[in-house]
């Protein structure tokens, strides 16, 4: 893989999803227009786009228009926005900085962010729901329930609170391992379900590319925990070295650097074999597994 | 209408929707029970609910199955309780009683009630979008679709910030009655759109429906601002005078209480005129109207 041509093409489709978003949160001139700015400032502030890169290239491996790939690649960023967003609160992590910029209270205030993130979880099952998701509506109601579980109880948010009342210190692998597949995984795994979804995928297709999304979703945060202790603030965007300063244990403080980075290779490995199955055409999520282990930010 | 009898018919349907909210919320094991513990103790500590009564009652015109107007109503209830807890949080209305009880955040701590909060929003439009809800999965997208629009930027949250960015002492007539259709107004309509999406009703019960349900939330508000200037908050379950003391314009303050009353009374009987092509099946409904009217908490 050219990483620097990954990057263009990775950048072309977080732009394409940026301007269908940009195109779902239009500003009006009534005063409530500050939630709307809020949902505006920290949704289309950059980022990678990762998810929405899931969702787009898992829906092309069945020829879904691009049209609805993108208002499913929205939807599921807005929520990923939100629980930013609503983590980012003095009453949770208490961060002032993310992607290089001042985080949404900071920038308005906290009763302004909560009703922000608020409301761009609603958004996303909105533009879920609507017609110009897909022509058939038990698709449209199996997306919304695909991506509540994933969001709610029972996946990211279940995660944030385990994460919030597990005994850090004394967390074993099997018990970090389960509070990222909640707190990340779940989300980055639901990306692969939709595309699959609005592909009408047969049952070995979704089962291969839920294998990918919970092998990549893994990888994902280890390197994230190793980009917080060898990253570089700047670099990465948001405030580096928290969870050693939180006495929080992380993949890297269970194994160590150099064995957390072995440990996302064969993930990042194992993740591309269960693509086979779709041959070639699935090279830009290999690319993008290949990507997620490269990566410096 | 026999004011007590009505009040035993609202407390049978109550618990008929506490019982499928708690079976929708099931407690286990993992120590991330404690968000689930969070959602249970706001959501399921009482309450009148009025907004389950009307999905019920709206679905019964239609002969809906009790079965799915009971999901859906307790869709909506959750959605209402999540606003009500994220609201109470110090960053917004920094309350502390709600219902007579400790609020989330008192009971809990505000990182548990924010999260308790987003997993209620969320679960609302899974149970929506779940198979049980409805037989027909576009009427199931129809209702993930209604609950979004009212629970959203350009409903329920809009209300909200419209109500923290406010001039409050400058506000008009036209001006607080809008901020009102959005706060409040938007849930409660969209309660009898969802018995009338379920029922898959004609425009004209739709028309009707929505007529009786604008009305009705508007009676509602006006009888809260009476409620907070001449209630007593052991009756009412939460502070009292609170509008007042901080300056907010509130449809008393602009009317007077007797105005205020003469409106309220005047919007109960134009919403029970809108129900008039229902004949007595609307009976609930009407009588649901002059509740609002008579109650004293």
């Amino acid at each position: 893989m050219d990483l620097e041509n990954f990057k263009a093409e990775m950048d072309r489709d977080a732009r394409a999803v940026d301007a269908v978003m940009d195109g779902l949160l239009p500003l009006h001139d009534d005063p409530e227009v500050r939630v709307i700015e809020a949902m505006r400032y920290s949704l289309l502030g950059g980022g990678k786009r990762v998810r929405p890169f899931l969702v787009k290239h898992s829906a092309d491996l069945f020829g879904v228009s691009v049209r609805a790939s993108l208002r499913a690649a929205a939807a599921v960023e807005m929520v990923h926005c939100y629980s930013l967003i609503h983590d980012d609160l003095p009453a949770m992590d208490d961060d002032e900085l993310r992607r290089g910029r001042a985080t949404c209270h900071v920038e308005y205030d906290e009763a302004t962010a909560i009703l922000a993130g608020d409301a761009l979880l609603t958004k996303a099952f909105e533009v879920l729901a609507g017609d110009e998701t897909h022509s058939d509506p038990r698709v449209r109601a199996d997306l919304v329930l695909a991506l509540a579980k994933a969001a709610g109880a029972e996946g990211m948010v279940g995660g944030q609170m385990l994460d919030l009342v597990a005994e850090h210190n004394d967390l074993t692998m099997p018990e970090i391992t389960r509070l990222q597949r909640m707190k990340t995984g779940a989300l980055i795994a639901v990306c692969c379900e939709i595309g699959a979804l609005l592909g009408k995928a047969a049952e070995s297709q979704h089962l291969a590319l839920n294998a990918y999304a919970h092998d990549l979703g893994l990888a994902f945060q280890i390197v994230d925990d190793l980009l917080d202790v060898e990253g570089d603030a700047a670099v990465v965007g948001k405030a580096t070295g928290k969870d050693a300063a939180a006495g929080k244990a992380t993949f890297v403080s269970l194994l160590g650097a150099d064995r957390a980075r072995a440990q996302a290779r064969m993930l990042v490995d194992q993740a591309v074999e269960h693509l086979a199955i779709f041959a070639e055409k699935a090279d830009p999520l290999k690319n993008l597994a290949l990507f997620v282990f490269e990566r410096r930010a």
